[in-house]
């Protein structure tokens, strides 16, 4: 494999291997976190993973259920090791604490659990998924919009300040969301914009207006990022993604106890993963509104492979590299009406609900967003076939007695 | 005076007087908060101000020194009350505790100092200008940028909720800065931007790159304001404010220690305020590398008539409506030497001196900001005369034994 060879700034710190890179992937506990981790250990990478558990602790707040029981993230890096001899540090923190993040790099780290404790040196890349990633969660109450906007930003801020003052060289992935954009009359590029206004012209970030809180929290990294970038030269990649669909990668084949956590209620669960779950214990799919409202998704596997081929590709010093991940668009009721077809040919009835929808958003809009940087750098994507929604029904269906009607819809409205 | 009787939606509070309106002042002790205050007050509003005396932690911590000691939030509101028998309400505490922000609204407010301690009602209209409003102090490191950031837009994301949960009629004045839109190669516009595109059209905030974090997070509380606007139809007024200078209001005249607090520093202390007192103390200028820097500036007595143009013509509900707060622009050279010939007709020897700049900014760069919008709804500019320079170098040269050199300039750089 063709590893980037960057120089590190602190002489102090060094890495085990010479072969190895080092990959530090925050939030490594979540949905996209642990997945990510196991496969760029797989590929033998130096991986540590960080984690508060916030998704946990939220389910058990919430109330919200999971799909299967899954182990602590110190007990499936355990099971990772015993299973493929590969190591994934394992940190439990929280990173808004500034000191925690500053202990990733300045070699103060405590490893929760690691087979060797000694520290494993600067990181080439930080993939940065330590956010509160929900719509509705952020939009519960004044308390929830709090923690989303506090959790998202410090970790972010201390993220920036942590690389430019130990490892300005380091490449940080961070992950966007294409919901930044929102659902704007023009074309959505990827990332940025020239404006040609009254005979002069200039670059700019594309514009960008969220329809939740949670949305807006990430318009806000993109500040944050940009600022860092601009003053102080960061690598970054931002990865604008649309909603991720799917269960199994590559890894859990070895294992099914190293399957991710997996939501299927309305705070944690995304769209096309709930919709099969609802299909599943024959809850009416919960389309709200009109179900116009467009967006851009993308298979699991197709994450691991974007972050991969960034991670390959890294952005250069000075540079805040957007690339709009994902795969292809679906209106809510094409999704709708995927999953029923798939159903339906299973057996299962699978109804589809309009409900009026407890959301502030267009049912009907225009949305040509453009999605060709990932392809250019070596991504091939996956697209949502028919196989890939029956594969789906199939590892959901085996966990059928697991799942809580009760819990799937709650009408958080905003 | 024509004041806007809108209706509130909360039954359960009620004005003390039909015929005061009531306006809520956050950041009451600041440079622009006092002088705020009083000018409202005199006019016959209902006035509350709420503040945790951040500024004047930040002086001792940062031992940045003041020109002249300034009385407690409290002290200055009895002795307001003593010489004009108007009331200003006082509340001491922190707007990035929820419960300290919805007080305000849900009638368990507690005084700090007030004549009258009965709840006054919901506000007509919130003034906010409760944040940390310095670019250096903003990038002293990590730790000072991490208090800039959450403090400023905990409180923004307090005030909306609670706009939107009690008070939805409530007008908000948001302090923007212009600082926010940084220095494009484009006409600046106010606030908003026509793009066309492939084609299509559509409108969009105008964009914005800041050069400091703090001016960051002014952008991230505009991404905050326009949310609430977009979902919960509140109604906001965004000042985007240019440096202000000057000392003395109409309301100081009725007593000198009315005065508003007055930094000097490199911290706190705006540039033409700063400018002023090095040249009494004979301390060179300090302007950072080639001088270019253009910005807009206004005077701090119509940073006063600005809001109250705004606030007797409010916002519609659904309207984020921003408006450019500066009456001329001037580069850091042109200050400098404005300051230079005052000074010298005074006797003061005044030099300049071109530092090696601390800071990344362009140090040439075309600046072509609209401000019309203001003076459509009333206001008369005070434009920055000699005469008016004049007058502020009388009053700093009576605290000439009050200031310390050692404290103006430390090199804070990013």
């Amino acid at each position: 494999m063709d590893m980037p060879q960057r120089k590190h700034q602190q002489g102090l710190v060094y890495k085990e291997s010479m072969e190895m890179s080092h990959i530090l992937i925050l939030g490594g506990d979540g949905y996209l976190g642990w997945p990510t981790a196991m496969h760029f250990s797989n590929l033998g990478y130096d991986v540590t993973v960080v984690d508060n558990y916030f998704r946990r602790h939220a389910c058990t707040e919430l109330d919200v259920g999971m799909l299967y029981p899954v182990p602590s993230l110190i007990e499936r890096a355990k099971l990772w090791h015993s299973l493929t001899g590969k190591q994934i540090k394992v940190v439990i923190g929280d990173l808004t604490d500034a000191h925690v993040m500053r202990s990733l790099f300045d070699s103060r780290i405590q490893y929760s659990w690691a087979q060797n404790k000694r520290f494993t040196g600067l990181p080439e890349t930080v993939v940065h998924y330590a956010e509160q990633p929900s719509a509705p969660y952020s939009l519960i109450n004044y308390k929830y919009a709090n923690i989303t906007l506090t959790n998202n930003l410090q970790v972010t801020n201390n993220l920036i300040f942590a690389v430019r003052d130990f490892s300005p060289d380091t490449h940080i992935i961070k992950l966007g969301t294409m919901g930044e954009y929102g659902t704007p009359n023009i074309d959505i590029e990827e990332g940025w914009i020239e404006i040609e206004h009254n005979g002069r012209k200039d670059n700019f970030l594309f514009p960008r207006q969220a329809s939740s809180l949670y949305h807006t929290t990430k318009i806000m990294d993109t500040d944050l990022m940009w600022f860092g970038v601009r003053m102080w030269n960061l690598r970054v990649t931002d990865l604008m993604q649309g909603p991720v669909y799917g269960i199994d990668t590559e890894a859990t084949a070895i294992n099914e106890k190293l399957r991710t956590i997996f939501n299927y209620d309305e705070i944690l669960g995304t769209i096309l993963n709930r919709f099969i779950v609802q299909a599943v214990v024959d809850y009416p799919l919960t389309v709200y509104g009109k179900g116009g409202q467009t967006r851009g998704y993308l298979n699991i596997n197709d994450t691991l492979q974007c972050v991969h081929m960034s991670e390959l590709k890294p952005a250069r010093q000075g540079e805040l590299r957007i690339f709009n991940q994902i795969t292809e668009t679906f209106s809510a009721n094409e999704l709708a009406e995927k999953v029923q077809k798939v159903g339906r040919s299973m057996g299962y009835s699978v109804q589809i609900d309009h409900l009026k929808n407890p959301r502030k958003e267009a049912e009907e809009h225009y949305y040509n967003p453009k999605y060709q940087g990932l392809v250019d750098i070596g991504v091939k994507p996956h697209y949502l076939t028919d196989g890939v929604i029956e594969g789906m029904f199939r590892v959901v269906g085996c966990f059928k007695k697991n799942i809580r009607r009760d819990v799937i819809f709650r009408g958080i409205n905003w």
